[in-house]
C-alpha cells in the first residue's frame, strides 16, 4: 500500500498523555543530574568535570570493513554478479580524528556518550521511521537500543508492575515470556488465526474483563505485545484492515501496544519501499504503539543495534533506562553502521537493499522451502498457511490422520513424532516451545526428546532462513519419510 | 603485593550455596529451551530449527581496526615515540568465512550465539582473571557484560526484591543509586575514610541492626556495593588490610559483596603485574564476591564489553538475564577485541598494556593535576588526600576559614564557590551529586547553578582522566583564583 500523503508535522495532534500507564520503575526514572553540567560548556570554559577517559588511551587508530556497495552504479554490478562474494564492495572507514568529510570518528565513537545512541545512526534511523511509517502525531522520536531483547526488556520496565499481565499471542516468541516470567508479569493468550492475533480475540477478553472469578479483583491488562509481520512461530502476517481493528480495540480499550517487527523487512511481496504493509505505529495518532526495530535481521544480528519508536515521554525514560545499562550500542557498532548508512548507502541505498538484498534472499529461501515440503511431504499428514514475511513455516500436524487418534494424547504422538524426525537426521522446533501454556515445573527443557507438553502444540517450526537449498531439498525428503513413518505406525 | 602461590585448583574449596540470596526474579530466571535443539546438532543431522539469519545478507565483508602494536620489540619502539599518533600499529584483521590463522570471523561473530559472549574472547578474560586474581575456590566463572553499569543493573535483578536495602560507600557513583531507586531498592550510607568503606562503620550498622525503630522490621541487608580502588567520587583505595577487614564483616554476617572495579588497572604504583592491591575476589574462599571489570577504562567505553567473574550458579542466572536482554556484547566489538587480545597481544601483551600505557597515562596526568592544584591554591582553603589509583581527586573545602562560615549555610557557601568557579570558567562536579541522602523532590537536576543539597557535601570532584596539560594548569589557576574570591568575601 502507498501510504497516505504526509500532512505538514504541525498539522499533526500531539500524544496523548500516557504517564498513568508508567510501572513503579518507569515513572521513577529521572535524568541524571551528571548531565546537568553539559550546558555549561561553552566559551573558554575548561571542565575538570566528567570522568571521560584519554582517548590516548585507546589502542584503535582506524576501523575499517568492507561493505556491499549500495551505490547506483553497484546495483547493476549486483545483478551481474549473483555469487555473494563477488558482490561490488566498498571500503568503509572510521578515523581517529574527526575528519570533515567523516560523519564518524574513533575518539567521538568509542567515548562515553548519551543514552540515545550517536547522533549521526540516530538522526539516520529517525528520517528512515520518517518516510518509511509517516507516525501521525507530531511528537515522537527514537531512541537506539542493543537490539529488540533488549527493548522488549526495558519496554516491560516502562509500564509493567509485578502481578500486572499483558496480552501476547496464542503461539508467541519464547524470549518474550521469559523476559516477562521473572518480572513477576503474567501473560494472557489471544487466539490468532492465518493473520496473527485476532482483534475479536482480544476485544471479547476485554469486553468480558472481569467475569471470571480469577478476573473479578484484577484490573484489567493495558499492554499489548505483538509481532504483526512474519510472525514468529507461526509466519503470520497481519493485514492491513487486522492492524486497523486491532487499534481500534486499542483506542476503545485504552492500550499501549507493543509493536515487535524484527521481520518486517522481510515481506517477501515488498518490490519497493511502497509496497510494505503499513505497521501499527504508521496508523496511530494517540501515541499507544511502542514500535521496535532492529538491524538483526537486516544487517546483522551481532550488530546488537535497534531503535525504538514512540511518543517523546516514553522515549526520554528510555533514555534515563538507557544510561543506567547499556548506556548506548557498541561504538564500534554504531560508528561502521553510521559510515556505511549515512556517508555510503544513504536512505535510498538502505532501502533498496532491504528489497534488492534482504527480501530478495528470503523469497527465494521461502518459495524453495515451502515447494520442497508441498512435494516431498504427504499433504494428509501435514500442511501449512503460506508465510508472506520472515522466517517461518508453521506446520500443522494432522494428527487425525493418525491411525492411534483419540486413543493416544495428542502430546504422545507428537513426540513420537519430534523423534521420528530426530532418527531421519532432521530437525525442525517442537511446537510446545512457542505455548503460552504454564510449563509443568517438572519439565527439564534440556530434555527435549522426552517432553512434549500442551495438547494443543501440534506443530513444528520450520526455518529457511538458513540451512542451504541442498540441505532444505533432503530435511523435507527425511521429514516426509518421519511423517510416513509415524502416520503407517 | 605478589599473590600466594596457586594452590592446584582441586584443592581449592566449591562456593557455598548462596541461593538464598537470590532475589524473586534472579530466583525465576531458567535455561531457554530454545537452546534444547543444540545437543542434538551432530553428525548429519539437518536443522531447521534456530532462526538465524542467513550470512549472506550480512553488508559486511571484512573488519579490520589498526592498533597499537604489543608484540615485545613493540616495546622498545613503543619507548622511543612519545606521540600517540607515532606508537607502532598493527593490522588486524577479521574475515568473513573462518580461517585457520584467525580466532574469529565475522559468519560467526555477527551471527547469534549465547548469552556467555563469544568462546575465545571469553576464554581470554577467563584466563586473564586466573592470572590477575586467582580465585580461591574451584566454580567461579566469568561472562561478557556490557560494561559495568549493565552488569551492576544485572546483578541487582540477580539479588535484590523492591524494598530491599544495599549498602553503599557514604559517597558514591550516582549511577548507581540511579539503578537502585526506580527498581525500589534502597540503600543505607556507610562511613568512609581515606580507603573508602571503613568494615568498622560496616560491622557496627550490621551489629547494631534492628536498634532503630525503622529498622525494627526490616531485615538485615545482605549486599554490600563497593567501588574498591580509585574509588568514584572519593579516589579513595581500599588497603590490602581494609579489603580483609571487609571481606572478614562479610563473612561474620553472611553478605554478597559487589565489588565494581573499573579502576583496578589504574593504580598508578603498579609498574607490573604482581604489583597490584588484590582484588576482593582473589581473597574469597566462598563465592560471595561479584567482581565486575570492564574494558572502558583500558580500552574504550565505546567496546561495550566488560566481563563479570563470580560464582558458578550466579554465572548460570547472568547467562539467561543476558539472553533475554542484550544476548552478548556487540560482534564487530568482540571480534576486534578477540583479534587483538588473543592473536596479537596475548595475556602478557595485554597486562604489559595495562601497566605501560594505561598506568604511566593517568600516573603522569594525577601526578600532573595534583602538583597544579598545589602550586595554585591556597591549602588554608582547600585539600585533598592523594589518590593512589583512578581519575579523580576529591577536593575537601575548608569552609571554617570562610568569613560567613557558622552564619551561612554550609550548602550556601558551596554553591556560592561553585557559582564562582563557573565564573572563572572552570567546572567540576558539585559534591551533592554523589551523595546518598534523598534529594529534595523539588530539586532540578538540570538547575545546578542553582542547587546544593546536603550540608556535608563540602567537596568538588576534579578528573585528571581528559582534559589537556595545558587545561589542567590553567583550571587550577582559575579554581584557586575562585578560592580566593570567595574566601576574601
Amino acid at each position: 500500500m502507498s501510504p497516505a500523503p504526509t500532512p505538514s508535522t504541525s498539522q499533526l495532534p500531539m500524544a496523548k498523555d500516557f504517564s498513568s500507564f508508567l510501572s513503579l520503575e518507569g515513572a521513577a526514572r529521572k535524568k541524571s543530574p551528571l548531565k546537568s553540567l553539559l550546558p555549561l560548556m561553552h566559551g573558554d570554559m575548561i571542565s575538570l568535570g566528567g570522568g571521560l577517559p584519554h582517548p590516548s588511551t585507546f589502542p584503535f587508530h582506524s576501523l575499517s570493513a568492507q561493505i556491499t556497495g549500495m551505490r547506483p552504479q553497484d546495483a547493476q554490478q549486483q545483478q551481474k554478479a549473483k555469487e555473494p562474494h563477488t558482490k561490488a564492495s566498498d571500503l568503509v572507514t572510521v578515523p581517529l580524528a574527526p575528519q570533515p568529510d567523516k560523519v564518524e570518528s574513533l575518539t567521538a565513537s568509542l567515548q562515553y556518550g548519551v543514552g540515545t545512541g550517536i547522533k549521526s545512526l540516530r538522526d539516520f534511523c529517525r528520517e528512515h521511521v520518517r518516510s518509511m511509517h509517516r507516525p501521525q502525531y507530531q511528537d515522537w522520536d527514537i531512541i537506539l537500543s542493543a537490539g529488540n531483547t533488549d527493548a522488549f526488556s526495558k519496554t516491560v520496565g516502562l509500564l509493567c508492575n509485578r502481578g500486572d499481565k499483558v496480552f501476547v499471542e496464542e503461539w508467541t516468541y519464547p524470549t518474550a515470556l521469559e523476559t516477562l516470567d521473572p518480572l513477576g508479569v503474567g501473560h494472557i493468550p489471544i487466539e490468532m488465526d492465518g493473520e496473527g492475533m485476532t482483534a475479536t480475540g482480544l476485544r471479547r477478553v476485554l469486553d468480558n474483563w472481569g467475569s471470571t472469578p480469577e478476573q473479578a479483583n484484577e484490573p484489567k491488562p493495558r499492554v499489548v505485545y505483538l509481532i504483526p509481520t512474519g510472525q514468529n512461530p507461526t509466519g503470520a502476517t497481519m493485514s492491513i484492515q487486522r492492524r486497523m481493528d486491532i487499534l481500534s480495540v486499542a483506542q476503545d480499550h485504552d492500550l499501549i501496544l507493543i509493536e515487535d517487527d524484527p521481520y518486517y523487512y522481510l515481506q517477501f511481496q515488498a518490490s519497493d519501499a511502497n509496497s510494505y504493509v503499513p505497521s501499527l505505529l504508521s496508523m496511530d495518532t494517540d501515541g499507544r504503539v511502542i514500535r521496535l526495530d532492529t538491524f538483526s535481521k537486516t544487517l546483522a544480528p551481532g550488530c546488537r543495534v535497534g531503535y525504538m519508536s514512540m511518543n517523546a515521554r516514553f522515549c526520554d525514560i528510555m533514555q534515563y533506562h538507557n544510561e543506567v545499562t547499556i548506556q548506548q550500542p557498541s561504538g564500534f557498532s554504531q560508528a561502521i553502521l553510521a559510515e556505511m548508512l549515512v556517508s555510503h548507502w544513504g536512505q535510498e541505498g538502505y532501502r533498496r537493499y532491504l528489497t534488492e538484498n534482504v527480501r530478495t534472499e528470503y523469497l527465494k529461501r521461502s518459495q524453495f522451502l515451502q515447494t520442497q515440503l508441498k512435494t516431498r511431504i504427504n499433504p494428509k499428514f501435514a500442511s501449512f498457511i503460506e508465510p508472506s514475511a520472515g522466517m517461518f513455516i508453521w506446520i500443522k500436524i494432522h494428527l487425525d490422520q493418525h491411525p492411534r487418534y483419540g486413543t493416544a494424547k495428542d502430546s504422545v504422538l507428537m513426540l513420537d513424532l519430534f523423534r521420528k524426525c530426530v532418527e531421519n537426521n532432521v530437525l525442525m522446533v517442537p511446537g510446545w516451545q512457542f505455548s503460552c501454556k504454564p510449563k509443568p515445573t517438572d519439565l527439564d527443557p534440556a530434555d527435549v526428546l522426552n517432553c512434549w507438553f500442551d495438547e494443543d502444540a501440534t506443530y513444528l517450526r520450520a526455518t529457511f532462513a538458513y540451512a542451504s537449498f541442498e540441505q532444505m531439498e533432503e530435511a523435507s525428503i527425511r521429514f516426509g519419510h518421519a511423517l510416513d513413518q509415524i502416520f503407517a505406525a
